[in-house]
């Protein structure tokens, strides 16, 4: 089941650089495993900002609030989450999530 | 080079029958055409909305106004562009677009 | 698998009464339909409004799309769906939905 | 008679962990409490946000902010209160509140 | 039980004159009579805009969306009803409601 | 003449608490006072918020100015104010303001 | 005393252009009664929008409602009024209004 | 003088054919002479949109109100102008504009 | 050329009494010289806010920017700027700027 | 390829002065190497805001972010990116970008 999300980071810009780049690499590990096991198909960056909008693919609401609210980078985000649905006009073709 | 598009779908209740009909499938037709071509990679419905989620594959901006405008049903849709860049988090695996 | 949704209804104030009242009727049997079923296990009017808050419970956002774009009112109501999670607080006791 | 609630809330990222963790286990108690006396019968989680939608069950307007403004997380929330009534559509068959 | 309520009144500008006269000495009759039977204890146009700002005083939720909703200009506004409940600093003289 | 105000209290959380609590404590003084001499007939706190809707009662323009910014909670609200005029529906019988 | 009012003409653009005419010259002549009686003493053009920022001096709220009410553009306008009091920073020297 | 100006054309969808193709001529006509006249040396599409950015050099704001409501599409369009000064960090090279 | 320049101030509430007092005693001196020059013919303050509704008559925008930006408050200020064209209906009596 | 960007600058009033100097510093060098390799062709103050509206050329989306994510100014900036294409009335005499 798929879901839009669009994350907009706020870094306080007075955060201690350590525990920031300790965030930092936090996430990018995190992010990368859920890739991997195929829970978070899509991740773009928005040109200019230190955002991104995603497409995570879940068994359920729960286990996406599980997933997100585990982000290191959680308490410093604005996140706007998205059902989505089959689009009548999707050709069938050969795209897997 | 990608672009995330929303498109919200503003069809006046009072539109001919005969006329939204033609409209729809002849958007549909070219919709899927674009698919097709590997220009409109990705299509999502919004759930519970007559919108949806796009992402668009194309070589310019000039390629993708071409491509927006001349939608069926562009003259009735809102629609929302955002340049789109690679994310330093993206793992590099297995897919296309 | 639970979702909020509001709906806010805008019926055009020069629609033929007969038109009006068929439609309505046909969504009030829809809506109560969908009650009995267990889909639609919450449906409150909102104070002073034509529009309500609701909670689906659906397998699916699929489903969930269907259920509302059948929805005899959809092309006169502006939607807005919220997925929801099971809160930690959430006491466990008798509520079945 | 029933209110539709939503709480945002908007714990500041350098709060003391030990204050954090005080304030959001005496919040639980709380809601537990009120959940008990029938006077909180819905709380859900809104996915990716720190957030919920909520449904109280009270006599009186004062009775609502009594309860909202002795939440041990109030200062630190965006609160939004909606008066609720009954629907013309809404089955009478078995839920309680 | 007292409610702030903000009324936008949007008359479409080609509405029948007769038709408009009607309705608004229809709502007039009604506003009347709902004052003085103390329902609608406060009216105050707001300056410059077809809009008002009322207090409504009733026994229940369900009482005043029957109230508004009973509106002859019901189908031509915009209302936003807010929950009112006694001020801390609020002296205890002499005004009734 | 009367002006509908509208107030949202944001004291920083972090504020120290006899500092607070001798600005609440001349707020309400302040308030009271006001309300005694008729200046400020209406005051109601908005259910689920740190707020209130109000009307003052003054001579100009420049004397509500004068009352408002004398508020020891000025510096920590923001305030609305909204010109009310006579609503030609208003029933002439009892109230004073 | 002195009110900011600012008005957006929404004229519809299929309009009857000898209703249009008889309106907007009415409107003009309106306008420019007020402006010699001293009630209008400022109106300026917003540049690019069929809009205007103006000042008003009046004697009341009641008798700024009854001259705005009276524009004969008054149902094809918004128009947001806000009071103005004297600032205190401004020199007293020459200005009129 | 330079202003920056973002347009959006509004053109309703049910407009005569004809008469919208006269409309969009005669703007292409007058743009095209303002800009070999110097006054609107850019103008740009924004991608997805029936809109654009622009830039116009002008010698005072009673010019530019007017070259802008001369605009065959002025009736139909949503127009924000924005004044634009010289920016410190500019370089002086070339650019005539 | 005319300018209506909105401006809302945001001191922090815990700025040190003598910086802010000297920052607000050198801002008034500066507006008065504006005001003795001819350059900042109007100033209203906006009546329960920490704001003012100004107008500025200037030689071209660069002007206006340095004007503005010399403002002691500009760092703490939020400012509109609407540029003014003469009104087609402005009668042309008396009134200096 | 062409962006148009607005950038609002959000630095804080609290900022170490040697700090904010050299990051403005930095930032004035950088912009003025990016014009000088023609990536970033305009450029202009917003009148009143310690804001830009400029626009790049560049190669592709990914450039762009690399461009605007290096700014000394980035983690203090607010940034808003537009496609844009070429407008069909643009006449094509002698501007470069």
């Amino acid at each position: 089941m798929l879901f839009h999300v669009r994350m907009d980071v706020r870094l306080p810009t007075d955060l201690d650089p350590a525990t920031r780049a300790d965030i930092v690499a936090r996430e990018k590990a995190y992010s990368q495993r859920l890739q991997r096991e195929g829970k978070w198909p899509h991740l773009w960056r928005i040109v200019g900002e230190y955002s991104n909008f995603s497409v995570f693919d879940v068994e359920s609401n729960d286990e996406l609030h599980e997933l997100l609210s585990a982000l290191p980078l959680f308490p410093y985000m604005d996140i706007e989450v998205t059902a989505l649905a089959r689009h009548p006009s999707k050709t069938t073709t050969c795209e897997a999530p």
